[in-house]
């Protein structure tokens, strides 16, 4: 059977120690600071990366059991499927942030836009190169709430 | 020790059976179409998803076998650390394609930009929902391999 295992190549240095400490749902602001801690023998796959501005950074919720197929976000009262949603009950529990790189000392990586909790596995990271055509983007759920929310 | 488990939610349908097929390199467009057929059991997870116009999909370098922490990548000439690129040779082998759905029927996305070989393991699905601003981005090596071939 198809399966892979992923360990971690570093950890997440974080002021959250609870998920309940986390911004959550519409207009949610990540400007919380902190550290991506690499792995020593990860730590030459870090060469030239401080020339990008910013980062895709995959890492695992690691709190979470289980999963959800149709889910109730923070953002919204209705329920979406789990992959139309960042919802952590997930068939495999990755999670993707962008966060905006701020300087790098050796094998730690200083970041802002922290959302994951102090201590949280890294599996990878991957420079962020292009954004889609902001005039082709469509946002299916998540612009009907914002609107919904905007009228009220 | 710290290790994940992950499976397949689906498989992508390329044009692709050979990674030479693939375009790569500096001003490679991305504009194949396939699609994802996500696995019966996960169906309902997709409720909702033709709403986003784009979406991130994290799948697996699924015929690579180890890893590099310095790459020389196909953009450019010189090596870079393999966080600071696409490159296949990861220490976890999970790759990120930003496609645009085009449409779905039941279980099976219609999807356009495919850059994955035909069978590859799809791990997760998210909705793109934002752009960095493009005033506070920064593309590395990337931006210096770009601006010495356009001087060439």
């Amino acid at each position: 059977m198809d399966e892979w295992r992923m360990k971690p190549i570093g950890h997440v240095r974080s002021p959250y120690t609870d998920v309940q400490q986390i911004p959550k749902g519409l207009g949610a602001q990540h400007a919380a600071e902190g550290t991506i801690e690499i792995l020593p023998e990860f730590e030459a796959g870090l060469l030239d990366i401080e020339g990008f501005s910013h980062l895709l950074v995959l890492w695992v919720f690691h709190q979470v059991e289980g999963f959800e197929l149709v889910v109730t976000p923070p953002a919204d009262t209705r329920p979406h499927g789990v992959f139309a949603t960042r919802a952590p009950w997930r068939p495999n529990p990755i999670a993707l942030t962008v966060v905006e790189l701020q300087g790098r000392a050796g094998s730690v990586l200083r970041i802002r836009g922290v959302d994951m909790l102090d201590g949280t596995p890294v599996l990878d990271i991957k420079p962020y190169t292009s954004n889609v055509p902001p005039e082709q983007l469509r946002r299916g759920w998540l612009a009907d709430a914002e609107d919904r929310k905007a009228r009220q």
